[in-house]
């Protein structure tokens, strides 16, 4: 396999977690079913699962804007989680069982290819998340994953949240890097055209399961991104490792 | 094995690293004596490689002392780099190969046990580093080394230097614990006692060969500090795990 043209100026891959890396959504709606099961609850945890996720990046843009102060994920997910089990009408969880079911961030499995893929570009790249969930979500999920990331870093590294610039930049200025010897790793666009205008590298993943069957958006032309590739096997591939 | 009173209120291991984890010396002294050969010094490398150490402290305090503004380590050593040259009197090296020679501080060989050991205790706890050395430099080293940190974090991530309180309140904050759900592990008694008075366990792991043969510090007693073993397996071993 001829190996990409930028394999050699790429230092780091720098990964969006969330939809890129592990399915949020199977994961948060298999816990809650869990959940609904050990206690009784009438609720369509496939529903649930998409509000929660729905205010996410309302909730971002509170701080980006400065409505909030610096507030981690976890913090966020659990205001956001009362307004959601009040939407849907679930009684009677305790505040332990709220904070445990706020966890599941902390829980959600990968994607079949990633693990595999991110052993595969790990013995090339420093591979680190870049992600807006904070520090010990991360930490905690890469135990429970097994996600062999060389470093965790994350909007709390710089109390900013993607797309915002300085997320971005942490990278190369902890690596001491030029922006192009990094490359942004994610499955949505938004981010990965945040990271293009600081100069990163990008590589963008299909994961046209993220939304549910039947929901994947088309794969854009291969010419806004560097790397276009339907996993992370493909994308090993195609930067010839 | 009875495992100790403190394996299940304890969920992080903080590790400080140089000394710690890694024989610094004796990776400093093989790199040199690899480029004396090359280039055809004649360096007593030990010597070198202690005089490099001796103004760590020195050039950390003044950061600490605000003599400088927050200076991530790898520049630090590059300039105490300078100094060391000059004064061991070796001449001719290019700019490259001096940041190639700094650079051996992402490059050190961990103790024998510090691998297998680690990998023991990440079973049970969350392991971290912390550590004065910056971001970069603790995630090159794992690679190097093969250490299976859960993440890395530094003093950088603080923009302060051990002892300082901040570095050792990173934990607790980041993962949500109280102080005392936050084991530092080290093999200096300065950091153990700067991490007790912010409520932090402690373990001492005893480290006679860090600065060379015949230089071992005597062990304390064991009642000032929660755990004092003589290697890594020796702490997974008095954790019960």
């Amino acid at each position: 396999m001829m190996s990409h043209p930028l394999a050699d100026s790429v230092k780091v891959l720098a990964f969006d977690v969330f939809g890129t890396v592990v399915d949020w959504r199977s994961s948060v709606i298999a816990e809650g079913e869990q959940l609904g099961t050990n206690k009784g609850l009438k609720v369509d945890w496939a529903a649930f699962a998409d509000a929660w996720r729905a205010v996410y990046h309302p909730s971002l843009n509170r701080v980006r804007k400065g409505e909030l102060p610096w507030t981690k994920l976890d913090y966020l997910h659990r205001t956001s989680l009362e307004e959601i089990l009040k939407k849907f009408q679930v009684p009677g969880l305790s505040d332990e069982e709220k904070n445990q079911l706020n966890r599941v961030w902390h829980r959600l499995n990968p994607w079949p290819d990633s693990v595999a893929g991110l052993e595969r570009l790990k013995s090339r790249f420093v591979i680190t998340t870049l992600s807006n969930g904070n520090i010990s979500l991360l930490t905690n999920m890469a135990k429970h994953a097994g996600l062999p990331w060389d470093c965790v870093l994350s909007a709390e590294n710089v109390h900013h949240y993607k797309p915002d610039p300085e997320v971005y930049l942490l990278v190369p200025g902890l690596f001491d890097l030029e922006p192009e010897n990094v490359m942004m790793v994610a499955a949505h666009e938004q981010d990965l055209q945040a990271a293009q205008k600081q100069g990163l590298r990008t590589a963008l993943v299909h994961r046209p399961l993220e939304h549910g069957p039947g929901k994947a958006v088309p794969i854009p032309l291969s010419d806004k991104y560097d790397v276009v590739a339907k996993d992370f096997l493909d994308l090993a591939d195609q930067l010839g490792i």
